[in-house]
């Protein structure tokens, strides 16, 4: 294991790629692994880009990609969307594009695989990310697919949120309401060159008129298939950095540690619970409430777990 | 709370919306009346419309809904995508359209409210149906985004997952893939009238053609905006309905009864935990996690909960 770390601290794919499954699958080990790993993590600057599809995000992220490599930059490239173009480590879709990306070692490429598992496919992000921020990579970008719960959850577990909108989606106030508006720290109006372009700026702008936070998004418009816009869109990445580091960065970090810290009690104390239940005393609460004989909350106090919210 | 509950079974309007309230905010009691309300359950057909943006799902669900008065069944709709158009019990952007359904008594329309908290929503949707179905709506309508986490969540939780494509939305292969196949009882094309219509349906061909599954979603193209089609969806949905009563119905509503009693479960777990600390022992180390100074799974251990999954 303190093997595996080293090589993954040395920046080797292959472990790197070892360390990721290890993660995902939660193989024995792989608490101390993150464990090992984790002091050296906190140097990546790790950005979220969401949004509709499509909307282009992964073309811009590939722009972005490249961009930042110019930077010196090594960059990670994590899909979590499940409807992403990622797929065995290369992008489909914009093959040609991403064929470069893909050959270059200062960049690697990993999608998430979906689990159904409740808020699974979120918190295995953050881990992964654990990894690759020890690995060494100095920017990461992290595809979700927008407006779901899950970006919520990665949207805590990142620096700069993207929110990316196209012209020419059906109702765009639709796509861009409350929910969503609030984890975005950068807009960015892709496709700027197609009509209706314009329109989606002034929702957005009215939108932000409203807006009483400290920090108010920028937004910005982008061609990403011919890289219109991508170096303001960085500047601007920039500038939200800079914001960040006055402050309001070690507040982020500080409501990730408990949020993670609470999901791992939570997950660690169902565990050791259903262990110590009879063989069958689940599954005889579970048919009950199938037969609508119990109610969940009624179930919860038989296992003498009064509910203690709300009562 | 015997008179609130009694109201609700009553189908009263104002009521059930203090119930809705009662339970999303986490009110004194809430967890009485929903078992009170609980053996009256089971009696609605829950029916989740999921998909990205710009598919018409709001428009679709409308001539559902109408469809559904016809045959003489109280319907619910309840939004839960947090870039709805529902907004104070009405439909926003397809006003007129709506205005006849907000006036009908048989009909009630409600948009869930977004929490940060995790999984929040798909669990207050999950306890608000049950409230509805109890006041007596025999057919519910849940829309959601599609493709996060929160719609899997919710998928667990209705009879029939219509997942809603259309035509013209970009790269349509990406908006489709793996993740979301798996929740889909029915795709619909909606739209179907429009230019690239086919080549949609084509896509969602090809991906059945692999499916080894006992239920094979069938395809629907519909022109929600007239109506066209949505005949067709409904006698889907009703042979999709009569499929689950031979048998897998009963296994969905385990594994739903499961899934409800363990997130209880863990959700009471947590609160008693962190109840039971002294004052400052989660804030230290959280802070010490957010200094990098230890790790989520040393600080785990730290509260004396060895991590038992995979160590």
């Amino acid at each position: 294991m303190d093997q595996l770390a080293e090589e993954v601290l040395s920046g080797k794919r292959r472990s790197i790629a070892r360390a990721i499954s290890l993660v995902e699958d939660r193989q024995p080990g792989y608490q101390a692994l993150l464990s090992t790993l984790y002091p050296h993590t906190g140097h990546a600057y790790r950005i979220g880009v969401t949004g509709p599809p499509g909307t282009g995000k992964s073309t811009l992220i590939a722009q972005l990609a490249r961009s930042y490599r110019e930077n010196e930059h090594r960059v990670a490239i994590v899909g979590v969307d499940p409807s992403s173009p990622y797929s065995g480590g290369a992008l489909l879709g914009d093959r040609i594009r991403m064929r470069a990306l893909a050959g270059d070692s200062g960049v690697l490429i990993r999608s998430m695989a979906t689990r159904g598992e409740l808020g699974g496919l979120a918190w295995a992000t953050s881990e992964v990310v654990q990894i690759l921020d020890a690995a060494g990579y100095s920017v990461i970008l992290i595809e979700t697919v927008g407006a779901g719960q899950g970006d919520v959850e990665i949207a805590r577990a990142v620096h700069t949120t993207l929110l990316v909108q196209a012209p020419g989606l059906g109702d765009e106030i639709q796509a861009i309401k409350a929910g969503t508006i609030e984890i975005a720290d950068i807009f960015v109006v892709n496709k700027s060159d197609r009509a209706g372009a314009d329109q989606v700026v002034r929702v957005l702008q009215s939108m932000l008129a409203l807006a009483e936070t400290p920090w108010i998004p920028p937004i910005c418009e982008t061609v990403a298939l011919d890289g219109t816009g991508v170096a303001e869109l960085m500047a601007a990445v920039a500038s939200h950095r800079a914001y960040l580091a006055l402050g309001p960065g070690r507040e982020r970090e500080r409501a990730w540690s408990q949020h993670e810290l609470e999901r791992l009690i939570q997950r660690e104390l169902l565990a050791q619970f259903l262990d110590s239940l009879p063989a069958d005393k689940l599954s005889e609460l579970v048919a009950r409430i199938a037969a609508r004989d119990l109610s969940p909350y009624q179930a919860l106090e038989e296992l003498g777990l009064q509910d203690t919210i709300g009562s």
